[in-house]
């Protein structure tokens, strides 16, 4: 089966449709999303109270009107492989329709109390942006 | 607003929900998603035809049934920060129900088939798998 964005935007994830179903492309069928993964170290890796003041911080985030998507993760189970770094601590995961609008959100004040209250849980971050090829 | 990962499920991304609205979670209401993020460094940057062809190759993975969301990025130009890694040349977001869906996804033909025709084109491979915090 082709690519077709459009089974998500008609409602075929709330459908269930599964394989094949793109990201949102909230910005219309053909429009691009700007994914943007990041990745946090905790400075006391072992410290579940940091974890969660992390998290609870992201999930604030979800207030900033051009976030369309948020996932919190932290390392999942999957097999021990080479090419997997498991070594993190919390991953965010957003999706927004442009780069701009990405860039309204690091100029947010959520964002910015999200950093001011969260950056000293962190020893290191490290972010991704990907564009819709 | 709280988080309400049902509003996705009812049909809130296809509405345009927006700010607030969860990743997919195709098991249910409360079922955790399984995130796998993998960045691809290619043996020659510069190659658009490397690039591409890796990009055909990803966009044949969704035909593998379990796999619920697919989004295939290139790096954004988004603001130049310390952070940012824009060194890879491409990303591969997929998201699945579970670690156990991820796992049939490894082992699945198409899966193998992608690996034999295309992993003579990248030079490093980095992957985290994060679930559902």
């Amino acid at each position: 089966m082709p690519f077709d964005r459009r089974a998500l935007l008609s409602g075929g994830l709330a459908a269930g449709v599964g394989a094949n179903a793109a990201m949102a492309a909230p910005g219309g069928p053909d429009a691009p999303s700007l994914v943007h993964h990041v990745f946090f170290w905790l400075k006391s890796p072992g410290s579940r109270t940091d974890r969660d003041q992390l998290i609870a911080g992201l999930n604030a985030l979800r207030g900033v009107e051009v976030v369309q998507q948020l996932h919190i993760g932290v390392p999942a189970s999957t097999e021990k492989r080479d090419v997997v770094d498991n070594s993190y601590d919390v991953s965010e995961l957003m999706v927004f329709k442009s780069v701009e609008d990405q860039k309204l959100y690091q100029d947010h004040p959520l964002h910015l109390k999200f950093v001011k209250d969260c950056a000293h849980l962190w020893a290191k971050v490290v972010v991704y942006d990907a564009i819709t090829a």
